[in-house]
């Protein structure tokens, strides 16, 4: 008889399996048992600390739905989703970074030049770049999917005050590349924290904060998706992004502006006689 | 700016814990994310993969409800509670085993000699043992609750047709620490598989089946607490159970008896003029 020990417990596991099983679930579940035990073995995990495991998990499970997903969250704050952005990212290409839960679908178009932030107060916020692939060629015609958070911390489908297209756009780059919009600058949130890993974040002495951020899915025929966002560098919670999104190449410069500089070309041309921010930023696809 | 990288990742992450941190939450959770970490970047886990996790975790979420805990299942199949049971055996004492779901609260009392198996058919199974201390002597008035399935492979809390407490018992061992029982031979069974856990397990060829067993918890006053199944060595999948619970020392033998030799000092004695069978398991219990 096969007896079942600290030692050969992940021997056992991997014995269990059918002759016919597919090469990538053997590898993918092997891995997943021996990191699993190891880190039981490693630990001398207690049975108050599994149940108290398992206890998170059944919590998750009782307060996720459509709106919100306490999993995904749960690896988001482990490291998990962004390292699985970070190992299909492709080198020369722009980082991708987290979807999270706030985009929607059918987006409202926007032309080039457009502005986002409606009648939202705020300094304006002018953003302008290119998409290029990696030769430096334009990519004209890329589609942008752009959404952030209003100036009160909330995404749209959180906020009864706003209506589901408020700060979210689909715009088409120029035979150049070129996309461009004014906005508000979008704010530092929180993550939920009244779950599961609300609890996590408390007893790790974690914050819950992200920094801000644009979200991207800049999309283009015989491109790779690009999954994105991108970061101010003067954000306090940068080195700190409690979902671990930030990326060097994902960093940007809000440049202040001059009152009566406002160019010309844009909605709000005509429109903006203080002061304002601008930032550039450019999109590398990589093909498909 | 500290960049997050897929090699940097779990420094990251252990960067973020706030000094105050309790020393164990900081290395549960620094093992845990650096297992999970080194899973993704040795499978070089993709997208697709991660959703359909978060989704079998999602799913177990939506099945999980008091009687039915699809988490502890999973733990169970992938070896994790069997592991965290060992790890805290105590050498020298008899090897823990799952729990399982099917405990209920309130046992009857059965006296030593008792019948357990009521109005069900069934060659009758007379089970007797002692219950020691690791030096060998006795430990009189040690407490035996004792649970099984029916010959219809299920348990009382499973099946419409038994009532609750059927193949359950409280049983106080004597001065000398024996206990002494009758009942039908429990069977193997499968563990609960039309959910998350039961698509692992046919993805990874393997079937849903438990050897069949004897559960018991043990407790006397000044003893740990002894939760553990014990297994026939004729059972099918004794090399093969399904949440990993076999142990060698948790194997015993039924051994048939002749006609016309069953003993006095049993509530059957008189009734049972057929063969039957008897096995004798001892339990060794350690110091609290």
């Amino acid at each position: 008889m096969r007896t079942v020990t600290p030692d050969n417990i992940t021997d056992v596991f991997t014995s269990y399996f059918g002759p016919d099983t597919d090469p990538r679930v053997r590898e993918v579940l092997t891995s997943l048992a021996r990191h699993l035990h190891d880190f039981a073995r490693e630990t001398r995990l207690t049975h108050a600390e599994w149940r108290k495991g398992l206890e998170a998990l059944e919590w998750a499970g009782r307060i996720t739905d459509p709106e919100r997903n306490e999993f995904v969250l749960l690896s988001d704050v482990m490291g998990l989703s962004s390292l699985v952005d970070m190992l299909h990212s492709v080198p020369g290409a722009t980082s991708s970074s987290v979807l999270g839960p706030f985009h929607v679908s059918n987006p409202p178009p926007l032309p080039i030049g457009g502005d986002m932030k409606r009648d939202f107060e705020g300094q304006v916020l002018l953003v302008e770049g290119h998409v290029r692939d990696t030769d430096g060629n334009p990519v004209g015609g890329a589609k942008l999917d752009i959404w952030q958070t209003a100036p009160n911390g909330m995404y749209s489908s959180q906020d009864p005050d706003q209506d589901i297209h408020s700060f979210h756009a689909l715009m088409t780059a120029d035979e150049n590349g070129r996309y461009a919009f004014t906005t508000v600058r979008p704010v530092s949130y929180t993550v939920p924290n009244d779950g599961p890993v609300g609890q996590i974040l408390d007893a790790a002495g974690r914050h819950p904060w992200r920094p801000s951020h644009l979200h991207y899915i800049v999309t283009a025929e015989g491109f790779r998706t690009l999954v994105t966002e991108v970061f101010p560098d003067d954000d306090p919670y940068l080195d700190q992004d409690t979902v671990f999104g930030v990326r060097d190449d994902l960093v940007m410069t809000y440049v202040e502006q001059p009152a009566g500089s406002f160019p010309e070309g844009f909605a709000l041309s005509g429109k903006v006689p203080d002061a304002y921010s601008r930032v550039e930023f450019d999109f590398v696809l990589s093909k498909a």
